[in-house]
């Protein structure tokens, strides 16, 4: 165990959950059943076999906070966060934390698991892991196949005979899905693998010689030059390696009850359903609707004589979809980017690494948020030229500079932040604070804003 | 048309265009196409025909500051707009407009027209309407037929032989419907009457005896007395008067465009559709949708692959029901109410006669709220004995009373009211005024108020 270790993919910025994923906050940060991330119940499979300190997580830097944050319970050392200035794709992702964890273990072993997908029985993960560590030991490259239950479409598949690879399929069509189930011999290919660090850096070396050579070049460094990174290729793992390699082999799992989380409906699927087959997580009242989907939170919901149909409600934008129809979702996404609006980036809460706003009212020459610092946090110094702040405790106690002067505010208090005055908010205490800001002026957008200092380092 | 009268019924508290629809705004006060709510519509079209003096308004007493507010620019009198304590079905509320136009003009006509229809070609109306007048000056009850042009199943059915009625009938079953389609003897009843008020009179004195010595007692008297009114039995015209005069008669009325707006899809039926059939009245997009119906306002909502689906969006309830089933819109309405919500009561902006509010945010110890004040309007003198109120002016400028003080504040500048501190704000302008309240407190609800003094006579 001491030499085993876990990679975990975080780096998707997957669109398919949208409106309840947003290019800021995408899948694997979102809890979709119970208390925990999708990216922390991945934490959470892998601690039966690696120690916390041996976790590695591979993003992307605008996740940076969030992840800190998600993992801050595990106790995963802030030096296992791997931040890529850019997604390349898996390999690269892989080959990366391979070299970190090759020079820190030459012997290494590790777990490559993505953040994003669900299982509901995880024991059996355990086991089939268990297995493949031992297969790896003997310096194999072995991906976990998963025995399919359905003809589904929507995965790639691995054609095995025994433990040996025979190759990699892309996404199949009905049909010959319906081929590939009944032969017995081939399995859903689930994205997590297990190997040494030294045996896939080897195999990066005979097959992307350019990466290898970069890979070397960064860890050697002492931070990732964000220029370097840029001129790498993205590629898979699969394309890259997997399909060329002679040392591929795979152990099959059974009943993991996994899913890739690909679509509203494949979430869905693994839901619990009520007698009328549907999912209502939501403050949803129905009236005879069948094989629904509705998700929601806060808001009401009432749903009347439907059929498959997927209902998503948020804040600010909202889905009403086909459940056959789910893959599409990414084409709203895709119309809605290209419409420069702001739907598919961010919530109308956002988080931030001293905690988060929500823009509460959004007008002509006024805007109001609801601002919640967390215990000991703090905003940057700042200050903005072109609006006026107003802002208002409502709970907690908030500490507040205004050019030389400090303030203390508690709720029902209120204080005055006039346009172009260097200010900070701070919450001193061990209880989060809310305050409602006012602002007032004719430009009232967040790139009006000079920090004069960050705890977070931000421009 | 020195003599005719028109009677718009207004007092309706229909729930089928929930959520759009409110207890506290009824359909006939919305604006469902165009600039102008359904009432101001239905005054629109008898304006060719009635002059505004003569014109009179019947509704419930909750509705008074918003009929007060629609018939403004109509310069219909103040005294024309007969409240009523509680709805009591279409006899007593036409009964109760007869005796005032007897009692003004014992030779007056009058046309009744419920406040809350569709029709798109109102010239054809007046056309119809001048027909009935000449036929009402005969002494009869008219009532106007409209020509069927579909087997509708949601309206009663008038039987005719030439002009004389030979009977009202229910609603009728597909079935029947089609029978009464093909025979041509069949029209649609439409609730518009024309009728001499002394000859409606008379017919109430022969059919509903009790219910005539009560319009005599409350015709006498000065303000109508609630305890009388809450005695008189609900009953609509068509079962206590049509249906047992020999003075009814139809005047057919072709190619009006009408239509009762029973539901969401009678309101869809109306609408003017795209290529795939259709009615985008939001910020929506959508992907390969068919004959769906989506209303919004300002909120994305986007659709994919869905077929014959009404989606209404509002900030607090959203709806997504079948197009066959938008009857049952009701049974939400029942279930919200029985539950003890709001959803069904009001909006989040709540309209009142000094201007409107909406509750922005609510939580546990405050609650924010943005409130506008029309030109030359104030609330109430009040206080609140559980909370604090920070008011911050984002537009126009406010004349603010607390205890003995006045203050004045513009755009950008705030005033603190304390617990139990008597205050009042005033719009002195010309312009809206709008200021953003942080409501601060345990208790924070309507309720906590006390009325020291108020322009609008409330408790």
């Amino acid at each position: 165990m001491k030499n085993t270790y876990a990679v975990i993919l975080a780096g998707g910025v997957g669109s398919r959950f949208w409106p309840l994923s947003r290019e800021l906050e995408p899948k694997q940060f979102l809890q979709f059943n119970g208390k925990q991330s999708l990216l922390q119940q991945t934490i959470q499979r892998v601690l039966p076999l690696v120690a916390a300190q041996n976790i590695y997580v591979v993003s992307n830097e605008q996740y940076k906070f969030q992840i800190q944050h998600q993992v801050a319970e595990f106790a995963v050392p802030a030096a296992n966060i791997i931040l890529e200035p850019q997604g390349k794709n898996t390999a690269p992702a892989i080959g990366l934390a391979a070299a970190h964890i090759f020079k820190r273990d030459p012997q290494g072993l590790m777990i490559v698991l993505p953040a994003d997908h669900h299982i509901s029985r995880p024991e059996r993960l355990t086991v089939a892991l268990k297995k493949a560590i031992e297969a790896a030991g003997d310096d194999r490259l072995v991906t976990i196949g998963i025995k399919p239950t359905s003809a589904h479409t929507g995965y790639g598949y691995i054609k095995a005979q025994g433990s040996k690879v025979v190759k990699f399929t892309e996404k199949p069509d009905k049909k010959t899905a319906e081929k590939y189930l009944k032969t017995g011999s081939y399995f859903w290919n689930s994205g997590m693998f297990v190997w040494k660090a030294a045996v896939i850096l080897d195999e990066i070396k005979a097959h992307l010689p350019e990466l290898y050579r970069t890979l070397a070049l960064i860890v050697e460094a002492k931070e990732l030059d964000a220029r370097i990174w840029a001129k790498i290729s993205a590629i898979s793992i699969d394309y890259g390696i997997l399909e060329k390699s002679k040392r591929v082999m795979v152990i099959p799992a059974k009943d993991l009850g996994w899913s890739d989380l690909g679509s509203w409906s494949a979430f869905s699927a693994t839901c619990g359903k009520d007698k009328n087959g549907n999912v209502l997580q939501a403050d949803c009242v129905d009236f005879d609707s069948k094989d629904i989907s509705v998700f929601g939170k806060g808001r009401l919901v009432a749903t009347i004589g439907l059929k498959d149909v997927v209902v998503v409600d948020t804040d600010d934008a909202l889905l009403v979809c086909d459940k056959g129809r789910t893959e599409d979702v990414k084409k709203v996404v895709d119309h809605i980017k290209h419409a420069k609006r702001s739907e598919h980036f961010t919530h109308k809460t956002v988080k931030r690494p001293w905690g988060s706003y929500t823009v509460i009212n959004n007008a002509n020459g006024f805007k109001v948020k609801l601002v919640q610092i967390e215990p000991k946090k703090r905003l940057s110094l700042q200050r903005h030229l072109y609006r006026s702040e107003h802002w208002v405790v409502v709970e907690g106690e908030a500490k507040i500079t205004v050019d030389r002067d400090v303030y203390f505010r508690k709720a029902n208090q209120s204080i005055y932040v006039p346009k172009k005055g260097i200010h900070r908010l701070e919450n001193p205490t061990n209880t989060p604070l809310k305050i409602v800001e006012v602002q007032c002026g004719q430009y009232l957008e967040e790139d009006d804003i000079e920090r004069v200092e960050d705890d977070f380092l931000r421009k």
